[in-house]
């Protein structure tokens, strides 16, 4: 089995290929393990996904163990690299953030997305603060021996004050602060559109995420437009709950399961995706 | 808010309704939920689909301990009665099996399904073991005072010796000691096509629970049949990791996310999933 280190320089490579890394989010472990057979080379959680999945709403109100024994549970059966979702790190200070990307690192992911909105107050942290946060994160992976990747998204574009072109402006300020900090990635939320995403990801040259949601440009045009890397976001969460909600209403309205039974997998599949793909070494 | 006596009543009733029970098994808190939304009077978990869900394969791996978690977790976020899927008890014993079925009171839940399958050893537990476990199920909810639904699963019908009417014979016997034993429903397990799912009702006279599976009658025909209750098993997981097993060869095949984002919800539909849809009472 590959040690944390040469995971994690694995998933660093896959950000710099010629094509997007195309990167699954998954809330439990069969939806992770299904995307590693699918053939996708890393997987991510996605926050609201698993935070939602255990009855808490997307945010920090899920405990941080237990968010972790999720991330801890996934990664021990994954071959792939896994990135952890954690949100704004649980914990403002530099030294909160450093103790969770350790406990990210405890449960065996060798990537992060660290945003800088605050969970509670749906406010940006300042410039200088998220900076030392970032500082303490890569301090942390050092020590560890690990080269974590770090996606750093930026809530600017959404959350800044002023106008579109005000926000895009403050995003980038932010986004290339990161970039310059040490982030392998950075991903400013909301930027979905083909002409903003090239403004963004010209201006920052380095590694840009987009997550997936209706009308984002094909996975080519992302492409063209020099995007290194597609997260599902909390997508695969809302396509099967949206499934289900078909589902139930078909069966409603016209007694039939074609929706629950067609291109479903069967219980020798589902079984075999509560264990890792290839027995761990001893 | 209902008490657990109460649900459980209103639960049982709907065993006895003109048209079938439908009861959707989910396997997380926002799969509850959506069948919650969609109108669905009742919810009942999935073995295969919280087990799986949690890396655990189907059957008694995943300690009872971490079940029953999932189990209240999704109870304390439902206002209609849930039905927890306790597999052969977690336990050969009587004691055994109440002390799992006290666990479930505890977790919130008003109905169980009891198989009489050995977890381990894929052999059926004797008829007089399965009937002293059943008596101890109605003997420990008797002493909570809960008027517990049990559903008492055979899998004589694919696990007995011998032919296929031999088996078919086994089945019904075991059903009906089953329902004399004071189980509410019974559950044959394998029993999918009409001519024998009608034997089987005819011969049991009291309410019985036919899975979801490719081939089943619709639910109007199950209904003629005299079924009262139609669960999904493990089939909302099959389906929605076939979703995502179909959504991943869209986007490497084709470049496009449309089996991601069409019909699906979005991100305040699923925040609302997390938590109780009418506050709980204080």
């Amino acid at each position: 089995m590959a040690s944390l280190a040469e995971k994690a320089e694995a998933f660093r490579a896959l950000h710099h290929g010629a094509r997007p890394l195309v990167l699954p989010n998954a809330w439990d472990v069969p939806s992770a393990r299904i995307f590693e057979d699918a053939g996708f080379p890393a997987v991510a959680t996605s926050s609201a996904g698993v935070m939602v999945s255990h009855g808490y709403p997307d945010g920090e109100e899920m405990p941080r163990r237990e968010l972790m024994a999720v991330v801890a549970r996934i990664a021990e059966r994954l071959s792939i690299p896994l990135s952890a979702d954690i949100v704004a790190g649980f914990g403002g200070s530099p030294g909160a953030v450093a103790t969770t990307v350790a406990r990210v690192l405890d449960a065996g992911a060798v990537g992060i997305n660290l945003e800088d909105l605050h969970p509670s107050h749906d406010r940006l942290y300042r410039l200088d603060a998220q900076l030392r946060r970032l500082e303490a994160v890569r301090r942390v992976a050092t020590q560890r021996g690990v080269p974590l990747v770090v996606n750093a998204r930026t809530d600017a574009f959404r959350h800044a004050p002023g106008e579109e072109a005000e926000r895009l402006r403050e995003a980038i300020r932010r986004a290339t602060a990161y970039r310059d900090a040490g982030a392998d990635c950075v991903y400013p939320m909301g930027i979905t559109d083909a002409p903003t995403i090239a403004t963004f990801v010209d201006a920052l040259r380095c590694p840009v995420n987009v997550m997936i949601r209706p009308g984002l440009p094909t996975l080519p045009e992302l492409e063209k437009l020099g995007v290194k890397r597609v997260s599902f976001g909390p997508a695969a969460s809302y396509a099967a709950l949206g499934l289900l909600r078909r589902a139930s209403r078909e069966i409603q309205e016209r007694g039939s399961f074609d929706l629950l039974t067609e291109g479903a997998i069967n219980f020798e599949e589902l079984n075999r995706l509560a264990v890792a793909r290839t027995p761990p070494a001893p």
